[in-house]
Parts: C-alpha cells; structure tokens; sequence
C-alpha cells in the first residue's frame, strides 16, 4: 500500500500520519517522486484499508498494491481450481451446464423441465423455491414443498440440484438436501449469510450484485471460502447500467478478467443478464466462445404460463439447440 | 397496465396472450393507436407483472401505469406521516439529525461522541454495532457488546440508539434495545430480513441499495410495511455510478422525487455518498437547502484513530459547525 | 404515442393538453384503463418528442409506440443491408475485418502493420490521422500527414482506408481519400458533424458513445442517413459503467439487439471495449458467436512504443491467431 | 507517476520498460514496497500517459500522482478566479444567474422571457439558437436568425447573452455576437471545437458531458485554455445513470470538489439534470447552498407551447420565486 501526500503538507498533519500508521504495527518507507511525498507501508496489511488513512489531510491518494483477496485469487493458487460436484467436473476446461425454471411450480413441471434438460444434455437443475422478488405482492415460490419437488427431480433425472438460498433460517435444509446452494446478487454482500453458507462448505453458486466490481464479487467469494466452503463457482447474471434494450448489461470481459485474477471458475447466466429469451442463445454461444467454465439458463416448459421470468425463459426445444451450437463453439475454440 | 403489440403480431400469439390474460384473472381492453394494437388490462393487478406477458413473441412492450407500492405512496396518503420516536418528532416539517461513530469501538468512544453530538444539537445517537465490509478481514464492529455500549450511551444521554440489523439472529435483541434498526445498503433487497424487521412494527431507517432505482427503495419500504411496521425512514446515501472524484454519488434529486411519490420522510447521509469528510458540509447544507426531513452523519472524536470509515468522519467540532449551519439554511428555505 | 395522465388532473391542465395537442395537428384518442386517464395520440408524428406535452402538469407519462427511426430501422427496411465497399462485401453474412494502429506514426510502421494485417485476412487497414486525446498535452496525430501515408499503405497492399474525422474543416480531404469515415465516440452526437459526414454519401463507421442508448446510436446514424450517406456500419466498442476492471464495458447484447432494430451492420472494436491486449481475444471470439458483422481490431507492430493505446494493441502474431480462431467460431456458428 | 510491477515479472519485460521509459526521457526510480516492484518516473511527465506504459506484461497497474491538468487546475493558481463579462462579476464570491428559454422561438418570446427573467434578476440571458436534438425530425433551432433574436433581446435589456455553438462553421458570428459561449454537453469531448472556441478568447460555459468524471470536464476545460481563452465557467447538468426518475443525476458533489481542484467558477444547470420544471427549485436551493457560483435556468413564457424542453421550464412566475428563495439560502450560507 502506497500513501501518496498531498502538494505542501503541514507537518503536524504527516506527524499524525506516521503515528497512526506506527500504530497499527506498520512501518511507512519514505518514496520520493515528481517532488511529492509518499509512504510505501511495510508490515502485515491484512485488514487494513485504504480508508484508515485518507482522513488524515496530508493524504491525497493511497494505492493497494496487493489484491484483499487470498483464498479467492490465482496467486497463491495458480492452477484452475477443479471441483467434483456428484460426480460432474467443474473448472478447469469442463463445461458446466445448469438449466431449469425460473421457480418451481408444480410436479408436473418440474420433472418435464428436468427430463427436457437432461437429455439436451444439462448437468445440473436449477429452480428456484424461495424467490427474491421486487415487489412483496409478487408470488414468492413454493417454500420447502418447492425443495421438496426438487429433491423429486433429482430422484427421477440424477440431476444434481442448484437452488438458492435467502435466509439463514433454511440452512440445515440446503445443507441436507442441496447439492449447489445458489447466494443471489441481491445477497452477495450480505456478508452474514455468505459466512453461514461457507460454514456449510459445500459446492456454491455466487451470482455477482448488479452494480459490484469484480474485485467486490472475488472479495465475496473470499468470505464464504473465509467461512470454510471451497466449491465456489462465480456467476456473471449482467450489471446495472443507463442501457434499457436489456434487463442488465451482460459484461462478458468478466471472465477472462476474472479468469485472470481467481482460480475459480466462472459461469455466465445469460437470462438474467439480457432478460429476454431470444437473446440467451447469441448470448450463451458468446460466453462458450470466450472461455466462460458453463452456463446457468432458464428453461420453462410452457414460458408463457411462467410464474416468473416468462420473459426470459426459453422452451426445451430452443435450449436444445442452444446446447448443439454452444457445443460447436466449444470445439472451435478448444482447437 | 397496457401491452402494446408488435407491428404484425401473428394470430396464434395474440391468441395465446388473451389467454394468458384471461388465465390471470384480468380483461384485455382492446386500444388502436398509431396502427398499433394494444391492450389496457383490468381486473387486479396487485401480483401481476410486466414480465408475466412479455415473453409472448407477439407483445412490443408493457407500460404499467399505477406503481406497484400502496402502503409507501402518497396516493392513498397524502399528508406526509409524521412519526414520534422517543419523544422526537420525524417528518412532516420536522428535521431529524442522527449523528455518531461508524461503528461504536469503546465506552470512552460512543459516551464522549454521544455526549458532544447531543449538545450540538443531534436527537439520534448512531453507532454500528454489526458491520458490513467488503474484506473478511476487516473489523466487523463489537457486535453484542457494541450494542450494550449503545445502551449505556442511550442511558447516560437519552438519545435513541440507530443501529444497522445484518442477520436475522439478532432479531430479539434490535427489538428489545435498538430504537431505530437500520437496514443497510447491501441489505436493501434482502427481502427475508425486510419482512423479518418489519413484523417487529419498530421505527426502521431504510437505505437505499447501491444500484437501485428510487420505485425499488420505495418497494423495499412496502416490503417492511408489508410486515407490519409504518414508521419508515428513507435514506439516500449515494448510488454507484462512473464517477470515482466521491466515494459515490450523492443523488439529491432523490429528495423531491421521493416526497412527491410517498409520504416517509427522507433522510440524506452526506458521509457515506461523499466518502470525505471535507464534503459532508456542503452536501449537507444542500440536502436542507432542497427539503431533506433529516441528517445521518458520522461523527468521530478521533477519526484519524477510527476503526472504520475514518475518512468520511467529522470531528464533533466540525459537526458543531454543520449543525449551526444546516439551521440556517433551513429557516431560509421556510420563510 | 400515449399520454397517460395522473389521478385527479385539474380540468384547466386537462383542456390545456388537448389545446397542445391539437396545436401540433394531432388527433387526442380517450383511453380508459384501471381508472386512469390517457389519450392515444393520431397524425404525423415525425418530429414530435415526448418532452413536447411532459411539462403539463396534468400528464403523468408518455409511452413512445413507434421508434423515431426510419432509415436506421428494420421496419421499412426488413432484409439485412449489404455494403459493397472497394470489392468488400459488408453485412448480411458477410464478416468484416478492420484492423491496423491506434495512430500511424510514420511510413515504416503503417506499411508495415498493413502488411501483416492484409497476410493475416484483414480486409480494411485502419489507422488514425486525427487523434481525439482527453489531454492537450498528448500525441493529437500526424493529420495531414498521416493522410498521405494511409493512401500510400492502400497503394502498397490495396487495403481500403477507415480513419476517424474530427472536424469538419477535413471534409473535402475524407471525401476524396477515405474509404469509410469513421466517427468517433466522443462526436457521436456532433449532430452537424452527422449530417457533413452523411452528405458526402460516403461508407461511415459510427461508434456508439461512451453513454448513448442503442436507441440513440440509432438516432445517430439516423442523423447521417438523413445527411445521404447508406452505408453506415455501427460499432459497440464499450459503454461506461462503474467496473474499472476494463476500460470500458463490453455490451456483447447490442449485436442482437441492434439487429432487431436495423438492418445496418454491426461492428464490434474489441480493443477500445477492453483496454487491455490480452481480453482482445476472447472478446472477439465472443463477438463472432453472437454474431458480429465485424471486427475493428487495434494492430501493432511493436505495442510498447506505440504513441497511443499501446496498451491494447495485439501485435501482428497474436492478430493472426484472433483470425485463425474467430473464423473457426464463424463456422461453428454457422452451421 | 508510478509503476508497480506484476508479481514476478519476466526479466525481459522488465528490460524493455526501462528501455521505453529511457527512450521518453524519463528517469526510473526503483521502489520496493511489499515484496512489489515499482518504478517512480521522473522527468517532464507532460504529455506522457498511463497508456505508455500499460501495454508491457510486467506491469501491474500506474498511478498518477499528479493531476494533468495545468492551467484549470487550483495548483498553480491558488485563489478563485474572477471574471468580469460585460460589467457582470462571475466567481470568487458573486453569483452568476443565467436564464432563459431552451431555443429562441421569435421575437416576441425572446423578448418577454428576457425582460421577465432581468426583472427578476437574472444577469445573463440564456437562448439556444442551434439546437442539438437527438431525433434528426426535431426542431434544430432559428439558426443565424436565432442570433439576430437573442442580439435584439439584448439591445433591449442590457442582458449579455450566453448561447451554444454547434459547429466551427459559425465561429465569426459567435465571437462576433455572442458574450458567453457555451459548449454543450454532447461536445464536451469535441476535441477541435474546444480549441477553436479557445482561441476566440472569449469567454466560455463548458457543460459536463453526460458521462465525463471531472477530471475530464477539468481536461476539457484545458484544451479550452490551451487555445487561449481563461474565463471558463464549468457547468453540471446531471450525469447519465440508471436512475429513470430524473432525465439526468445530478451529481452536486461536483460543486466542492471541482472547487477543490480548479480555480474556475462552477455552475449549476437544474433543468437539464432533472428534466422536470418542479424540481428546478429545491436542486438550485441545493446548489446555492453548496457553494455554486451560479445557475443557469430555462424559462419560457409558456412553456406548455415550447419548441422544447417545455417539461423542464419554469415559468417566469416561478423564477422570480427560485431567485428570492436562492438570495435567501446564500445570505443563509454566507453567514
């Protein structure tokens, strides 16, 4: 960490300076550059951040050196991670392919979708049975009967479940019943539920917030795996921007970006980020052929009847095809 | 609602729509416009949303007309709710400051910092006991014990203690101690814990997600009034845009749009959308100056030696100066 | 156009629309929905903006039906253009190769950049003469100059030209020596600087600007197509957000969408988007899934000495590469 | 300017930095700090950007320690500049109020608004005759006609006259005729008009792009003063964000921190930053409350009938109450 002073500082403002960065175990080097003062801190820098110092007025900038993620980052990990969840490989040059409904509505539908995906030839089942929804008048799934059907599926198709979770007071059920506990981008900075699911250290979905960095989502991944967990797949579902065409700008430089910084793999959720079903495949096909480690997409068989996320749900048929030429772009890459 | 067709719909769709319209338990009023169709729908459209018909291939685009918060609008509520909490009066006309520490490190701290807001004038004591940081390595605040000193400071002083709620486990002690329970920024969309504080029917500072739009703050709050709890405060503390001068961008435009939408009042927090303490002033002058119902700033005796958020933080003598000043502004703007 | 109005407008507010309307030749059609007012608005309604009725304060919102493009949109226009510029075929299919340095710098480096870009399957050498530079202290371009050593690489490999204009004073110049015009981002809405470049009736790339909506990109080249030009190519090289991972954000989802909207083709300059030489790659892969027109690629021949952008520069090694790979996707798409 | 190194960079990388660095003149100064590598560059930094040095593989990221910014910049030119326009003192205390309608629409309008607004006490007259307009179907304002309007209305009150250039085709007329040029928002990184309008001398309102930081806005004004004009006004007129409620944000922080970095007087555009007439008040209460050196204000006469921007005028009525309510919160902010 490097603290830059401010042009003509008063010396009993760099004198209070260097007492609080003493105070804190640290040692602070002296640099000198362009005719400006700045301190290099030297010492154990884990928890400390750039704003215990910018109070001081004799500070105009401070630049991090290192990144604040450990656990997270590729630095002390520089292989791709690889995990095995029920028997499918995800990291590491394996494609992940997560689809399902939006929320889970019924038996019926939910064994259709899972048999649908399974022989187009999904790997997980996502659905949701607690849903986060905007408006407190909108239908809010179906609870634990909801897991309850999930659970079904997975007896019926093998398909390993991935469900998210909103409350602490569920987590004895995901850690029972849920091979993939999904923490949604509403909740990825609700740091007390992201240490309570890492504690569970089981496999986890993290879908990054609408308007959070991608060093914001690696810092997140760092408090569940701070908690225990070490399967973490980190999801791009699109950010907030002044664009309206699209429910969320999808920013797919996040996965070499955050290839670049984390062993993690990284999965892209192009349903939620464009938020119409007639843009998830150009989408999905976009984020195979960058290097994204699998998709999570919305597959309803009867869309328009969709308790939530109709908009953006695409039918068996279509995800099919979407499966055939994602796995085309696959191979011309893989070459 | 109106759903406003594309150009040569083609039958089958437009079909399937009035059916999906129908199933919804609503009527499709057929509009001509422009040679465009449309259709206003009747019927009750609490529950229903946009997305629950703009996946069929025949609709351009849904309009709603009536936003979806009751509870929080000022259609069926006027006049601006006015709240007494501990003797004070929120709303309305009134002006209510709530002034203290980030987080509360010591009895010598939050007694001394309580002590000097309250002769400046503060009625609120402010203090986190649970924090949230974006690192796991940061501080996280006293927790319980943070909370005890908040109540010795709330004995030796009288202010009502304002403190950010993170997980639903505390539930029992923020109902029994806390006067104020704050839902944070990062828990804006935690619509669990929204409820959760809700049904403890508590006066609630409510504030405003980091990317969210000012219908979804206002549908957060009718997620907390949905629980049960009526005396609701608004607080705009900045939102995330390109611009990196501030920590973020204090959005003031928020204060009128909100008061012409709701009745609650709206509380500004100049210290976490500035990020500098140097900026607190003015944006809080400003802030009186377009018709804010309070202030929520953060006070330190030390801030150079604070644990957290130091550089945000004014010393009391500061705040002394900010509170003579705000009163000025504030008998300007009501002559 | 729609107007809806508020619950409970005064009757004089009321009268007083109907008078604007009618002003302006338009016929005011009474809809009724959920007990809400609106009228459907019928006429020409070219040249009428929402903004013309929004200040009465009877009205609540306005719904725009039809786009306010009509050259630029697919409706009157519903098969993809094709351009045939110097031989190249561009659109409908067709996939379009820009590619060559930030700036030329001097008669070695752009013949010898043109050189290895035409080898490795460019089709059009770019190059710029006039440099937009957010300091007035940096390398503005060799102008005129630069000119003459773009025309001299045409000569040499016969790539046609694409450079950028930056005022109108080199009009007669780009119309006599350039093969596409290029405006920049920073002039996508130098309106009198559309509708110059539109008279020449020239090949015109237009860059989306850092904040423009699709819809205004759209507008934007409608300004030039209303000046004369057709063949305009439009081009998403990365909109402002807050993420500072990347120079800018990568907004992939404008290829589909603008390809429901219009029929011009779509280009996408992966270099400007990212910042960064290494995310230049799997950004254009992306590109090519989704189904770009095109590509506009910032080629090298020694990056580190670049007078601009040397940061996001491929050299002609890594630029072969990025055209083996993309035109593998192109086939896997294709198929 | 600072280098930090990647974590065990290649030793030829490294090498060629240093040969880049040696070959701009500059002198590298080693710096050790945290295990990390870095360089201090020392030297003539004009004109040298990040981008220089960004592009090799052994760097990490740059900082800039100072600010490229000269002339606009309070560094070099400590105290607040004041300018005198026509007898009128703008800056360093005094309160600049710009107003008028969004385009000169004929001589009665111009006439009246322009005595209304004098009477009310405003000291500029605001009047677009060139307007830019995102539809090209939109009015574009009376041209040269326009000017001839706005130069009666000034003959007839005295008023200086502030008005837009849209072109460097007119740049005769406007030093000719005009006393304040203003550069639009959509211009602000029209790099070539900037300098022509800087060398005119005269002096100038320069508007905020809707996505510049203020750094740009203080680099744009640079390139203004580089061609020789000193009397700048920095305007800001909302931001682009993903907020919908307003047209624009308004980002009043802008005000202290422009104030903090530039000695030039900054100015408020309530108008444009909301887009709404009834919050043009309580925002230009906000800004005199902040410390802004001005506003400037669209008012028309009948604003229901206006060419445009009708939503976000106020009627002269209103005005004459903005301007007492504003005297107020500036007596009360000067105390």
């Amino acid at each position: 960490m490097i603290i830059i002073l401010k042009h003509n500082p008063r010396d009993g403002d760099v004198e209070t300076l260097l007492g609080s960065i003493k105070a804190r175990g640290l040692v602070a080097q002296p640099i000198a550059n362009e005719g400006s003062n700045m301190f290099g801190l030297a010492g154990d820098l884990t928890g400390i951040s750039e704003d215990d110092f910018l109070r001081n007025p004799a500070v105009d900038k401070i630049v991090r050196v290192k990144e604040a993620y450990k656990l997270a980052g590729r630095k002390f990990h520089p292989e791709d991670s690889v995990f095995d969840i029920c028997g499918r490989k995800v990291g590491g040059g394996n494609f992940a392919v997560i689809a399902g409904p939006c929320s889970v509505e019924s038996e019926d539908q939910i064994l259709s979708v899972a048999r649908d995906v399974k022989s187009a030839g999904a790997q997980f089942l996502r659905g949701g049975a607690f849903k986060p929804r905007t408006s407190p008048y909108a239908f809010t799934g179906l609870g634990l009967d909801g897991l309850e059907l999930l659970k079904l599926a997975r007896d019926k198709t093998g398909l390993p479940i991935v469900t998210e979770i909103m409350s602490a007071e569920h987590l004895s059920e995901f850690e029972a019943d849920v091979d993939v506990i999904q923490i949604g981008a509403r909740n990825m900075q609700n740091f007390t539920l992201l240490r309570q699911v890492g504690a569970l250290k089981k496999p986890v979905l993290l879908k990054r917030g609408l308007s959070s960095t991608l060093d914001e989502l690696l810092l997140a991944a760092e408090h569940v795996m701070a908690g225990g967990a070490r399967e973490i797949m980190l999801c791009e579902r699109g950010i907030r921007t002044f664009e309206t065409a699209t429910r969320n700008t999808l920013d797919l430089s996040a996965v070499p970006v955050l290839k670049q910084r984390s062993h993690l793999p990284v999965i892209i959720d192009p349903s939620h980020a464009t938020g119409y079903w007639n843009l998830v495949e150009p989408m999905a096909l976009a984020a195979a052929a960058c290097g994204a480690d699998g998709l999570i997409i919305e597959v309803h068989n009867h869309p328009e009847a969709a308790l939530c996320d109709g908009a953006q749900s695409v039918t068996p048929q279509v995800f099919r095809r979407i499966m055939t030429r994602v796995n085309r772009v696959r191979e011309a890459v893989a070459q």
